[in-house]
């Protein structure tokens, strides 16, 4: 008898939006480890935006394939180790993908730092969502106290991390969300100034109402029509982060006057992949994870049981009606 | 008997494209400089293509009313002083606009340094042109040897400077131009590696024959269908410098695609406006002003004789007929 475990693999790419039949749970046997490998059960899988990109084919790391297991970052536990780096009972974090079980070698883990109260973190604001925050906000677009920073997809999260920094740094936070719940929550516990709710306003009609002196920094994770209306109320010496771009904007030709409004305003665009910042993880760690600790950044994590629940999830995401943070309990 | 001076004066603002007719010569009674102030008579003035912006109502630094007197920086000498800071013959540089005779504050004027070879070239490689392109490749994109650059108007005044500080900055330069003799130009005497002739091939086709490895570095003053076919050829880490937009850009959507390109290449997009960089003028002129005096920086000039002939040069210089900086000898 040998043991199995759970995965999931891209059965079919979507033609349109994703359902859970395009994606298929597999009965696998557990693998065994080789030599310099171990194996880990993993505990937490992170659900992330990224993975829709993937499966349609348009993501920077690279599209997944029909058939191929679905990626992600896990935090586990070593079972079993064949490599002097590790021994059971290491907690680990890896990009072991959407599976119970995961044999890795063993310079593809990274030991989840004992100083972190909640290991699952590492997923989210100690994560790479909250690298992606702190490297928009801190390393890329620079801020200055007083500062008006409009931060999109901000209950997300990555925007409800980037909505805490711009705050810590003495900011006046502008979100946009979608919903008036979501508002509440970015409000009342990240410490925005305001929001701006989609579909109840235009975008020009929500930063004219907000932003009445003009947008220092923006977090753009919609591009399209937000990007646009964000360029025409920049300040002289303003920055766009660019992080992510919504697949409906991917269809809207961009207004001929960008580039001119960017020179007027003597701009700066930068274009974010988080994976550059890996280096610098342990400066954004020091940082943060005493923050965390204390509960001085918090995280609306949503948590679904076990991997069957997690195509069902992901279909929420693509639908933006999940709040905060997805992660899968395995 | 009072003295006279020529002047130009804005009668109309053009519909479409400016003719000579839309200017006016007038002549005017010498001004008397008041306590404070200094009489200076012009020997240079600079023609460049912001002008044509300020004319059609669309620049910067604010637009051109009717009857106005046309703004332009000029060299000129100090004939009467009523100022401690200057005498007669001091040679000077100050936005004096398109007359003979100006009467400037104390504090409007700059000194031409003496060790400067040619005064004139504080209007085009050693003045603000210079400064645009030093400021876009050092201080923006800054400079890696080895790269690629992509200079937009390569033989232009801005663009020109840019060639030649790529080139010493042991970067392979491509330049984009309207014609085979500024072609010539560009290669043989700022040394780029290659150019693209406009008209002659897609900005795509000659980007790919000439920068098969991609581009790190572009100059653009051009945007639109340039920008696009820029953006998809960069780089991971390129960088783009926005300096300029021309008209028909101005009607031609984005590509949606363009911030997803910005991504995936981690691009940093800046724009630039030269005036910003007035207080690092003494860094660019300690650096470039040895080279000029050596002829290791050139600067292809075009004299045009008197203010009468002005006019029809400022038309030359929107249908881009000109090579190089046009300066008129007052």
């Amino acid at each position: 008898m040998s043991l199995t475990q759970l995965q999931v693999v891209l059965r079919a790419r979507p033609d349109t939006a994703l359902e859970p039949g395009h994606l298929a749970l597999v009965e696998t046997p557990l693998p065994e480890p080789g030599d310099g490998e171990v194996l880990v059960r993993g505990r937490w899988l992170s659900l992330d935006p990224y993975m829709l990109a993937q499966i349609n084919g348009r993501h920077v790391t690279g599209n997944l394939e029909e058939g191929e297991v679905l990626r992600g970052e896990v935090i586990g536990e070593v079972l079993q180790s064949h490599s002097e780096r590790w021994k059971p009972g290491d907690l680990v974090r890896g990009m072991f993908g959407w599976r119970e079980y995961a044999v890795a070698a063993a310079d593809a883990l990274t030991l989840v730092p004992a100083s972190i109260r909640e290991p699952r973190w590492c997923l989210s604001m100690l994560g790479m969502p909250g690298l992606t925050a702190y490297a928009a906000m801190h390393w890329q677009a620079g801020l200055n106290p007083g500062e008006t920073v409009v931060v999109a997809a901000a209950s997300g999260a990555v925007g409800s991390m980037a909505v805490q920094l711009a705050v810590r740094s003495g900011c006046r936070v502008v979100g946009l969300v979608g919903s008036h719940e979501k508002a509440r929550y970015v409000i009342d516990s990240l410490g925005a100034s305001d929001c701006i709710i989609r579909w109840e306003e235009s975008f020009a009609e929500g930063l004219d109402r907000t932003c009445p002196e003009g947008i220092n920094v923006c977090l753009d994770l919609v591009g399209g029509a937000f990007l646009e209306a964000v360029s025409a109320r920049l300040v002289v010496g303003g920055r766009i982060v660019l992080a992510g771009v919504q697949k409906s904007a991917m269809a809207e030709p961009l207004a001929p006057v960008l580039p001119a409004l960017w020179i007027k305003q003597r701009a700066r665009i930068h274009g974010l992949v988080v994976y550059d910042f890996e280096p610098r993880r342990e400066e954004f760690l020091r940082d943060c994870v005493p923050l965390a600790n204390e509960g001085r950044l918090v995280v609306n994590e949503e948590v679904v049981e076990g991997l069957r629940q997690a195509p069902e999830a992901l279909v929420r995401i693509q639908a933006a009606q999940h709040a905060g943070k997805v992660v899968v309990k395995l």
